[in-house]
């Protein structure tokens, strides 16, 4: 039995969730094979042996279940010590989870606002898009487009909550230091949604978190 | 000549810099002893060596001179490699490069705007309100009064700011991983610096932040 990661899938074949580009790029930096296997919103039954509805899920060539990006991460760390290090020690790991909650708290929730109906429009099959809109308008309380505002003061506040990132990059190349690591892949996964999704121009091409980007 | 950190004092000898905390920290973390040398605010002459008004500044026993915390706690890393280090490595520096931009970004702005004025009130020498008030209403472009707010929505924010803090902390005890290395004083520096200007509460006594701080 191959080993499976598990991970959305939208509309003409898109990956475009953030946290399966996490799990994706973590297996590329190990050098681990994998099958990776679409699941729509509408297609939880796939992943019903996880226990949990959510993607990203690894499964194990000998079975073993893993689900959440953050917990796959460090499973793959521990369980392939001896393949290139994702996290580059216990302080490198405990950074890199610092990284992934402000990712997850500050960076995606600007990145969403600028662009929900974009999401649902450009990256959502058919058979998921009720689901998509009911779920979300639910959740923030109007309708996707009401929600959606990519005015440029939006914009402006996007690009000024990254401002850490500049920062870090001052320094280093990558945001884990001389090469890129896992948290790296954190911020990467944030801006392949954001690419494989919108055509807004979010960052400005002289921006060094574009430059990192492109490397 | 012995080792020399030049850091901010306030009114009853307080050292409520958070930048000079982090210098301190870094030295007592590579066992490093040093004479800590006042300055206040009217006082900029007494680093006039370095080349630039801000403080901390860590005069070397040999005269060298460095002067930025960032800069400091990298210089002793790398002049002291032989002793406990205080990124375990560049993954680790890396990551709290970052963690120090976000702090500087996101933190202090979220607490300046809760007690600003009970630092000129309670922390800043007699010679130096004039000079404090004047400069940080101009930056503010409205009295120190106006500007702080210590509203409960306020502190909510500053709460809820915090939250990748949290989200670090319940994976490890440190924001550093197992034991607290330089991304933790960065943090504690900005508590210590809080607690010496003001009585407010700003942290729940369940909030696993207030743990961390306290151990």
């Amino acid at each position: 039995m191959a080993r499976k990661l598990y991970e959305l899938q939208g509309r003409a074949d898109k990956r475009f969730s953030p946290y399966c580009w996490r799990a994706r790029m973590a297996l590329w930096h190990k050098g681990l094979e994998a099958d990776f296997i679409p699941v729509q919103f509408g297609q939880k039954h796939k992943i019903s042996f996880s226990g949990q509805k959510l993607v990203p899920v690894l499964q194990e060539d000998d079975g073993r279940v893993i689900h959440d990006s953050w917990a796959i991460a460090c499973y793959l760390e521990d369980a392939y010590a001896d393949g290139p290090s994702l996290f580059a020690g216990a302080s490198g790991r405990a950074g890199a989870r610092f990284f992934n909650g402000w990712v997850d708290r500050t960076v995606h929730p600007a990145m969403i606002r600028l662009l929900l109906s974009d999401i649902h429009d450009s990256a959502i099959v058919d058979a998921d898009q009720s689901y998509f809109r009911t779920s979300r308008e639910n959740r923030f309380g109007m309708t996707l487009e009401e929600f959606t505002d990519p005015s440029e003061s939006r914009i402006a506040a996007f690009r000024e909550a990254l401002e850490p990132v500049r920062y870090a990059l001052e320094d280093t190349p990558y945001l884990a230091g001389p090469a890129p690591l896992y948290a790296d892949y954190i911020l990467f996964g944030s801006f392949k949604w954001m690419k494989l999704c919108c055509t807004l121009v979010l960052l400005a091409e002289d921006d060094p978190i574009y430059n990192w980007y492109e490397r």
